[in-house]
């Protein structure tokens, strides 16, 4: 028998992007999982998607709905203190109170497998969207409210970057400043050597990985904002994107899963542009509603 | 009080098309469209995906298998009886027993506006996939086994295309032959008159619309075959996709709406490249399975 407990999150925030569009992409990444068998499904609730009623808090699009967010999803986690977690985003701010709870419960045991596009370690000087400071909030960094909610920050050393794009300065100061490892794309293509690698220097017994869907080349995943169909091609040029392949990520996965037990993974950032339009086509069609 | 009877037929119908790959299409669209509140609801039943299995019958693949659930979806119809039908396909062959029906119950009240990239015009002389030859079959060619389901063939005037991209010769010579009205891409950007005149002039009250959704650009909708992601640059030319953005369709099924009564709306060959990669991505990580 199986005793190990597993939360599944659904949690479709989108203030923490700014684009009420994540919220379907949140439902639909819960629709197509497989199915939950032995494990409990609980949604977070956020507040209804009005784009109109969000304005900077602080320095945060939306502070006070995203912190409220927060609390509600370490609230759920808290009530079933399950061993794993899988979390269906949403906005990557999504991944706090999850990964949070982890580090508590794992201590110096637990690694995080940050892939994404961009390493998310801005601070309200930087950004003013939440989702790009949720790396920074568990290291103890980013804005200080959301910060304060990490009783147990990540060590920087037991924090490993995959698949990252371009940088900004204040991105690459921050990793240079923590010596957080990295593995780029180009170096993943052989293998996930440099992953494991880690995992096994550094100790690390239990493993929870952030999967932001943007990490992707935009040309082989539409379901990212940055593969919003009909963009000009200086809009797009001008975009960080991901450029890894689906081969690339589930090799990957696999290969660290054998290494270590995968005790938490988040789905974030996606935005189903494909699925968003054909709702909004269907949704006006007379015929649906006779 | 609403006293239509209103049937909404899920056809993960895969085989006519040879592609596993619209089940999950079907799926989706189902799971995306408006909730059905007085609708009902139901699946026809089909073969299992298993492409090993399936072989050319008398010139077409999967023969048998798609005349037994052409049949299976024509008992369905006839033991509700619906006044209106929405089909979420499925290869394009999902529409021929909801459209027969309607064409018996509404005889020559009944127009079919075709939005499709291609005519679907095919004979197995020409093709070996079922999913070619629907319209062909609805009016009284095509394949002979499944144009003699077809008791009411469509009148050829009541039939008229939208959004065909480069036809083959036999598809402009069948189109040129039976005299069927199209309406370009090009001229649709001002507007849906060209359709809604062929409503007035044809007297048509009644009307079935079939959506491929290949009818869209592929730069603006990646879910469909020619949207594949990684095809090579020569194999994307040489394919005959659409050119149709969601806002001229969605401007033609609103005025068509307001023009006549439409009683049937069928969606077909949706492949959602990006929720299969994901699920699959998904079905291979151990915590899933934990």
């Amino acid at each position: 028998m199986n005793d190990t407990k597993t939360l599944r999150l659904m949690f479709p925030q989108w203030q923490g992007g700014g684009n009420p569009d994540y919220v379907l992409g949140a439902r639909l990444l819960a629709w197509l999982a497989p199915p939950a068998a032995h494990h409990l499904e609980v949604e977070v609730p956020v507040s209804l998607p009005n784009m109109e009623e969000l304005e900077i808090e602080n320095g945060i699009l939306a502070r006070a709905a995203l912190l409220r967010q927060l609390d509600a999803a370490r609230d759920i986690i808290d009530q079933h203190r399950p061993d794993k977690m899988i979390v269906f985003g949403g906005d990557c701010l999504m991944d706090q109170a999850p990964f949070s709870y982890l580090s508590e419960l794992y201590g110096d045991q637990l690694g995080v497998l940050w892939i994404d596009a961009h390493p998310d370690v801005a601070t309200p000087d930087d950004r003013d969207r939440g989702h790009t400071m949720v790396l920074g909030n568990l290291l103890g960094y980013g804005d200080a409210e959301f910060a304060a909610r990490v009783p147990s920050p990540l060590a920087p050393e037991r924090v490993m970057f995959v698949g990252l794009g371009r940088l900004s300065p204040q991105e690459a100061a921050f990793i240079a400043r923590h010596g957080i490892r990295t593995a780029a794309p180009d170096v993943l293509r052989a293998g996930a050597e440099p992953v494991t690698e880690w995992i096994q220097e550094t100790g690390i017994r239990h493993l929870a990985i952030h999967l932001d869907l943007d990490v992707f080349d935009p040309e082989l995943f539409g379901g990212v904002s940055f593969a919003k169909p009909g963009l000009d091609g200086d809009t797009r040029a001008s975009m960080r994107s991901g450029s890894m392949s689906f081969e690339q990520i589930a090799n990957i996965l696999s290969d660290v899963s054998k290494e270590t037990d995968v005790v938490g993974l988040g789905f974030a950032e996606h935005i189903p542009w494909d699925a968003i339009n054909l709702q909004n086509l269907m949704a006006g069609i007379p015929i649906f509603r006779a």
